[in-house]
């Protein structure tokens, strides 16, 4: 039934809520709705090709819930097919229960699909698109995280063109990645953060330029994309330790507060420092605390506070905490590190120091590659 | 004895520590050391004009520690004598106590000096200038923190810049703040945040424009600069409440956590929730907590976890922090709302509702002033 | 006819051509269509509320090329006639008789609509917005000049974000100005210039920050706003001298390349010198070319080929041109100061030095106002 | 004589003048004074270590001329002589044939040294980048230009870390190129162009990302380094055209202006076009003008006045000047442009065809690699 000559590719869109379907409710507040969006986007035309769906029967293979993007000029169509959470999920709500539905999701109709486009809310995308960066073991599809600060049905907003990109990405390149795409550009999901609360230009990747921008054109840095060396299967693990932490250091803070954070049931944490990884080194009694944890086997991470940066073994003001057992995060941000950790603690056939290992290991380019003969310190020069 | 015709200001330079002085050590690890920086001072000629010292005969005046900037062309000399403290303190190390001292020392000399500079190490230094910045009651004087990434003493080191515009700033511009002096731009203290580990450009003040940029010429951004209406006398307030803590929401958090780190004797909290000041409003298990601290008497304010943007009250699903008694923390850092909490639960004489009121309002320009009115919220266009 | 309680604006949009208007033709060229851009936007529902538009009989009212957009929050709806030239112009082929149409088709309008969009071309829109400044004097109303990189009939375009964001700064503010706005941001539009021809980000306004940004907010930097004092009639002044050029000085360019340029008919240049306006001072021939046309009546203003950065009198290698009788453009960019030429030069009742004045001063915000005690040489200090 | 296990590298900085050594003259003046660099410099402990140089006998062995850098960790001394041009000259005077003196120079040199520094004014300097760039022939060694924004006399200057930035780089690293480095980034020379007058960060590389920069450690991009492919004998081709020149457009530019310009004995004219290469295709004037010119042997570039962007051959709008002739500049700077324009003009063994084969070609890293198969274009999605 299709046209000669067309080539089509599939995207799943899986609509878990957030601010770009959201509407106005009965107290002019915004709340989300339930099966409103595919009603809205075939309204829009440049979200969806009325006239290609009905000549080609396409609601009778694919389902009422099935769109189709106009076609491009390489002949190409994009067709995609919405499956929508019920509730819709506010993303200040989203769980690690939440990423294992989506991750099943994912697994289910990976077969059927040549990507993957989830809406999102934008306040903790930066930590499912880590999550789920981990949880996805041999991916060989782009999945690609999105949403808006803007609702899609107000009269400017970024939800059109921040689904239309994601949409377009997916489908058409092979970035075996979990991505996130925003205000043109497509970044690697682990390795964002949410930088600003009231701009379009919400995220940003600090210590990993973008995958790709989407301007007059679409480029691609395909040296930046990565390519896991793997022939396995397709797997998604959705076993996650919620014991896990974030702790911010701050001058003053008393031993009493890291021994509280630090309790069982906490397994891991993510001790985000000063500068380069640093410390107080003349506080015995906060150091103490450090060191019973990981001696009690609580994996804590060292990450920097500092937006970017990297945290490595080898400055001596980081030294107590490596000495304290610590691990060195690099220049993993917070919600990298978090989820990292999380996945590594479920592994339950794994013992402590596998796990450790694995914490230090890049595993899915969430940390940067090893840097050595690129760089001249400068205290060497 | 000075030389006729040439005006003389006065800056204090208070050296606290930090890597602007490190040197290697012999085991080729960076330290501080005692009494090394005035000597090393004296031999950079830009930093210091021994003739002029010598035929003012400046050393009996004013002492062996003070030094003095060659003249500039409107015939003005900026002397300046160095304070160091014993031991020199790294950043990472700096407590409130340390605060108090620094603080107790400006007072000490207020009168006799036209500005201050104060050397700090830059792991902590954003919570120093937040924490001075409220400390500092009337102050009528420039107080301009810096510091570096690379110490002096190398041979490619952003030291030098940055002490040589931190004086010439404190010695001829009458800006009453507490600012931060780094990669030639002025900042308000309590506006910025260590953004980048491993760059000269370490910090950023991300809701304020600079006060001023040092480049080709130095230029003040007048309209910024803050001027408190007052004509009461400089003092500075030293006591500082350390029962107080930053916890980061993350997805997952678990109850137990929350309640962990809120126990006594904690006092006041700054909660880093995401994006505009949302948190999950599903989770009454966590929401109970921090009623019940709220309840208790601990002040917690709400900051968003991004690094650019701000808190409202207006928010529906920031709403149920506000029912659970938070306070919405606007734009503040969060340096500067933990050193505000720090100072204001210090007022031992105002009860628990005046000192949440102080919390909401702008105090030193840490947040910012009333925007009605510049601003057209796009869900009403 | 129309709702009570809704206030209607009215935007009068001169549609002269450019890029967002363009289609595909049959050789799959992008060109200019008559008459298709009122049908299209007739189907975006973000840009056409059709039901409004029936219930109020507008058409009856305004004509058939009037759309209305959707109502806003506070019950305003922007009303807006589309004016289209025949044959729509690629903006590259866009002369000084065009602007003057533009500019009678305002005046004939002027007081039937509250705002205007100018939808032009990119290539040349800073040219236009930059003429239209100085043709339009005594305006109170705003003008704003828009277009896009890619045509509005595409799926990724940035035509109709510029358009709707276009429309609600002029149906909505006061800023009585000629503008640009593009990718989210207004900018006055005599300091603009294309800087980018693959990307949305198109335009800068290197020494001028953005009168407003459109990003969550809509919010308007009501201290860099325009304001004349004037209270008299709005005119617009169509007559421009055609003899006018720009010329970039390069190293080792020849006396007769300089002396070819300035022959008669040439009245006014622009040359574009190094840094803050330097030229060689060893090149007796060139000087000498330039002194020769100044003393015959051409005004030559000095402007510099840095993007950012000004031209002043006081520098000293820039002396040899301000003897040579050239006149210190400031920071005004190529495209103000040569439409500002144009518009000075057809001033017919005032003589050469009333002409000269004119231009070294401030008409319409293109150039700084005076600095003086905001900034603090680096040679004085 | 020299220290057993110290590696030395030699440098040589020729100075030509500029603001980096300028001084004040009797009238206040910032003027270059003959000799007074090497003086300045022998006082700077970080840029001079005068024990070293008396231990070794290091004057002696290379004259007084010769300075050297404080030792590096790993043992490194860089020991740098300076030639200085009599008499000094002001960037804005430089010409062709002074680039030819500095090319000889290096050529004369190249093999006693390990990398190369051109002091030089700023206004000029990209320029003279690029002139050497392609003037250079089969390079192996470093050669890197800078200068300053203030005089490395001034308490404030750019002048000291832009010197020693240089210096660590043409000794340390091997990227043979001719390269541009200022405010800790080094950048490809026939890639900048000089962006801000008034500012420290005064180049841009618009079209390609730096070489290195230089922050707390120096990180080399070494993808990006641009390796000739080539055994070849280096060699300066000093022989330059100058029948050269610039012309932009305009909106009304008149077709006699055009004529002007293109009359003998111009033999090579940058054309700055708008946006991707566009250009009036309504001016049969003008068009037959540039017609007449390159069937005279006229060699026609287009490139844009957009400060990034490229200029292709598959424009539409740009077609016109293709069919009169002109050839596709791509996302050269109007440097670079100009100044191959002289090399290849000046190669007289070659004819037109070659000539202008040579143009479209890229040489040395001027012009972007192809790119098809790294980008999608937007009309084709």
């Amino acid at each position: 039934l299709t046209s000669p000559g067309v080539a089509e590719a599939r995207v799943l869109v899986i609509n878990t809520g957030g601010t770009i379907g959201m509407t106005l409710d009965d107290d002019d507040v915004l709340a989300p709705k339930a099966n409103a969006l595919v009603k809205s986007l075939r309204k829009l035309p440049i979200l969806h090709d009325e006239v290609y769906a009905q000549q080609t029967a396409m609601y009778e293979y694919y389902g009422e819930s099935t769109l189709v993007l106009p076609q491009s000029k390489g002949n190409k169509r994009i067709i995609y097919s919405i499956l929508e959470y019920s509730p819709l999920l506010d993303s200040s709500n989203m769980t690690t229960d939440d990423w294992g539905r989506v991750g099943k999701d994912i697994e289910k109709n990976y077969e059927n699909f040549d990507g993957f486009v989830i809406l999102h809310g934008t306040d903790t995308m930066a930590y499912t698109a880590s999550a789920l960066s981990f949880m996805c073991e041999h991916l060989g599809k782009p999945i690609v995280l999105t949403g808006s600060q803007v609702p899609i049905y107000e009269m400017r907003n970024d939800g059109r063109d921040n689904l239309l990109g994601a949409l377009l990405i997916a489908g058409q390149f092979v970035i075996p990645e979990v991505c996130l795409y925003f205000y043109n550009k497509l970044y690697r999901g682990n390795r964002v953060t949410k930088t600003d609360a009231g701009s379009f230009n919400a995220f940003s990747s600090p210590n990993l330029a973008p995958l790709a921008t989407a301007e007059v054109d679409i480029t691609i840095n395909w040296d930046t994309v990565w390519r896991a060396n793997t022939t396995s299967k397709f797997h998604v693990w959705t076993e996650l330790n919620r014991n896990v932490g974030l702790l911010r250091l701050f001058p003053g803070i008393t031993a009493s507060t890291v021994k509280a954070f630090l309790q069982p049931p906490m397994q891991g944490v993510v001790l985000e420092t000063y500068g380069s990884g640093n410390a107080p080194d003349n506080r015995a009694d906060l150091l103490e605390e450090l060191k019973k944890a990981t001696d009690a086997g609580v994996i804590i991470v060292n990450c920097t506070q500092c937006l970017r940066g990297s945290v490595s073994m080898s400055y001596a003001t980081g030294k107590v905490l490596m000495d304290a057992g610590l691990i060195a995060g690099c220049d993993m941000t917070p919600e990298a590190a978090l989820s990292k950790l999380s996945y590594v603690l479920a592994k339950q056939d794994l013992d402590l120091d596998a796990k450790k290992k694995m914490m230090s290991e890049n595993l899915r380019g969430e940390m940067a590659a090893d840097l050595a003969g690129t760089k001249l310190c400068l205290s060497d020069s």
